[in-house]
């Protein structure tokens, strides 16, 4: 912060006497003022006191052992996957029930280590060390046996980010959406925020959620609505990121999204983070493909390089054999100089060509005019081209009405991005800007414009070509970690029947 | 990026064999990999090309002149407030027709300016210079007269972003979030994602929105519940919050929280977002207080001090009156070492003096137990401090069940931030760590602790003390920004029968 501070006196320029007097008197803050709250681990760890400091770690307790002259306890707060280890002496100096999982406060001093551990903490008599107990544990917690199958985790949600594993994918998540801010902000994106609620379905889909307020529910009065009309939770917000765009040029956004499909797999929420961008003056769609690569790329190499090792932690916590899977698929990501990319008619004769020849059975014929199934999803990504593939240019009676119709008239400028286990991982398109064109296709489909006059308004005056893409964000971090299941990357999974807690 | 890969080549530790593969692989990409777009204005302003290069510049025309011999053309694209001014010579290489709002691409050659601005687009038939109009504009379109009322502009949500004063709005948001997202990766806190549909109501006042699957209700299914039970829009995700604080200590999140209110003020949007903090391993109230204006702090010194300057673009693009009630803001944030702090008790004291004294009328007379009116909180923090000043400690009875209480039995261990202008700013607490002491309120407050068994379990399995608080987004902006409705901070505002588009 003083860097930052010394630099600007340099190169900044005051835009009014006022505003020069608050920039001088801007370095007060960090500098000056202490932080408030206790060292972390993370921050224990990452910066740590002079030996021979007396130090107060709190945290819970991951494992110990007792023997007559010593004990030993590591502790965790969730900062960071490491702990820090105490060296109590004599262990009579500590409570009389130790349970891993309890959560305790430590005084001792700050020590260099004797084996595998830089620095530990030691807690004797002489330097006035205690343990206390701030919460202790019931008999039947069920975290305190090791290696529970993640499903049973599921069950217990208000429990499993707890474990070793599961916190590194919170703190993986948190480090994957600072990478995309961080990739979004370098190149002149602004990260905007559209509704949650809306009167208009986007996808067409009308697998939505429709809201009310509870209390006009409650009193029957069915015929007010609070809105003034009806409500729904959005499915995508690309529409409204449509205006942004049309006002800010590059936009971007990562909201919650929300699908009522019955359907329970290991791939769909019914409440799911969506990232979205949308980008003016292209009509380009391989510059949007060449973009969606970009992100991705860049927000793994932030992975890799990035000073806190989030991504080397997330690898550290996971099983050998999900920590090869995942490096390759790292590596795999960033080496590719161009990913693949087929139009959806090669894509066809591809899975045609191969169910031909005997090389791989579906469930579903791949038919041109069809949309992909899953498993033709899964089988070109994984197994045809072992990497991520776009496939663009889509059957029109496919997609969606505001896509730009190429001149086969037959498909539309559009693309998915095609990944192993997962399938499709964005889905993005050329949106058309020209109002009578667009007008005509919504009559074709039989759609009736009037609700949608706001968004034919942006086609009315200074439209310009533009395209965009959506990500489902939980989609990314299974990808990216290599999990099976999308309900083991969000902290709350919301599905048909599912709402725990 | 080529530093920091340079850099990490010494510091970075690799952990596997095809770990450390991956990192020498992983410089190929931003650095090789062209940005599949084109420069957009801000990028072109804040590294502009060499004189004499030729360019293609997108946007919209902000203003025109053309007389006999010349024509001038100041083009935005929305990245910044900033133009870029185009010279056009002869005019004859124009359109025919030219409007203030129409999209346009300019090719021409970049180069010294000779006025004001230190470049300028250069487009001549010598340089082979051309305008192609992308998008035109109606003759009604509003945008054409400038100096429409900010209320009038609220009537045109798919264009009133394109003003230059409200675009500089949303790049401020993200701005301010951007110095959140740094703020609070900087003390390690983990950003997470707790979820919007709930079945808890956190706050116990009951405004909140029912969902239902459409499909659903459309089949009068009406005794089937898509989630298996009523399910609502969350109004505050503290106590899931909470179950990842206890977890992974420090946590954050921005969500949007819905509340089915049926006023109408300038100051309540029924969807907003809401920027809530849990810290575990405190039980000091002064610590939170002193974290939550730290947080502020910081995210003002680095609107002030960062180097695409939001900070300065967005004051730049207001009017002078508002220009400088904001830079004082900002400095006063900034200079005041220790903000206010009173208790309740204090509050309801210097608010009956004061009346007493006949300095102050208020529509509500102040009294012990009641909970602080929008009058006496825009007085206290207005006209009595003068700027923010925390109110703590307040009556039970207006508190939620969760909040820890005071030794005296009365009070709660929390607080409201009081800001001018605007009121509550940020409200927060030490949360109840105890299990019998927690089931005793909510008995005592006739609750059912059933639907809450999971909350309770964190008071059962290595509870900790723990505190937090919740800040609306929307408020801060408006405080920062020194706007008078909430509704032009954010991009499509919701409110009772408020649902344009």
């Amino acid at each position: 912060m003083l860097s930052r501070s010394i630099k600007y006196r340099y190169n900044y320029k005051p835009i009014s006497s006022n505003f020069s007097r608050l920039i001088s008197s801007s370095r007060v803050t960090e500098n000056s003022q202490k932080f408030p709250l206790n060292p972390c681990i993370n921050e224990i760890l990452t910066n740590p006191p002079s030996p021979n400091t007396k130090i107060q770690v709190s945290g819970w307790i991951k494992a110990s052992r007792i023997s007559k002259n010593v004990a030993f306890i590591d502790i965790v707060d969730g900062t960071t996957h490491q702990d820090v280890k105490c060296i109590v002496r004599p262990p009579s100096l500590l409570p009389e029930t130790l349970n891993t999982g309890s959560s305790i406060e430590v005084s001792g001093v700050w020590s260099e280590g004797k084996g595998k551990q830089k620095f530990e903490v030691q807690v004797t008599s002489e330097n006035e060390g205690k343990v206390d107990v701030l919460g202790e544990i019931e008999e039947l917690y069920p975290l305190q046996k090791k290696n529970h199958s993640i499903q049973f985790l599921r069950t217990i949600p208000q429990y499993r980010w707890r474990t070793e594993s599961l916190a590194s994918i919170l703190r993986f998540r948190s480090q994957v959406e600072t990478n995309l801010v961080n990739f979004f902000n370098k190149h002149s994106f602004i990260k905007t925020h559209p509704p949650i609620v809306t009167a208009s379905d986007c996808e067409g889909a009308g697998e939505m959620f429709r809201i009310e307020s509870n209390s006009m529910l409650s009193n029957k009065k069915e015929e007010e609505k609070f809105f003034g009309k009806e409500a729904f939770l959005t499915v995508s917000t690309q529409l409204h990121l449509e205006v942004l765009c049309a006002a800010l040029n590059r936009v971007w956004t990562l909201t919650p999204c929300f699908r009522a499909e019955e359907s329970d797999t290991n791939r769909h929420l019914s409440e799911f983070w969506m990232l979205e961008a949308e980008i003016a003056f292209t009509n380009s769609l391989t510059e949007i493909t060449k973009f969606a690569e970009l992100m991705i790329k860049s927000t793994v190499e932030m992975l890799v390089e990035n000073k806190n090792n989030e991504g080397s932690n997330l690898i550290d916590t996971v099983d050998k054999s999900i920590k090869d899977q995942m490096t390759s698929r790292w590596e795999m990501l960033l080496s590719k100089e161009n990913w693949d990319s087929i139009t959806y008619t090669e894509a066809i004769e591809i899975l045609q060509k191969n169910v031909q020849d005997g090389k791989v059975k579906f469930t579903y014929s791949p038919v041109w005019g069809d949309s992909l199934k899953s498993e033709h999803e899964k089988w070109l990504a994984g197994e045809y081209f072992k990497g991520p593939v776009f496939v663009t240019d889509y059957p029109l009676e496919e997609k969606a009405f505001y896509m730009k119709i190429n001149e086969d008239k037959k498909t539309v400028a559009c693309f998915d991005l095609l990944v192993p286990d997962i399938g499709e991982l964005i889905g993005g398109s050329l949106r058309e800007h020209d109002l009578q064109k667009l007008t005509n296709e919504m009559i074709r489909r039989g759609m009736d414009p009037k609700p949608l006059e706001w968004y034919l308004d942006l086609r009315r005056n200074g439209s310009m070509p533009h395209g965009g893409f959506g990500m489902g964000f939980e989609r990314l971090l299974l990808y990216l970690s290599h999990g099976e299941n999308i309900k083991d990357v969000i902290p709350f999974p919301r599905n048909v029947n599912n709402c725990i807690c």
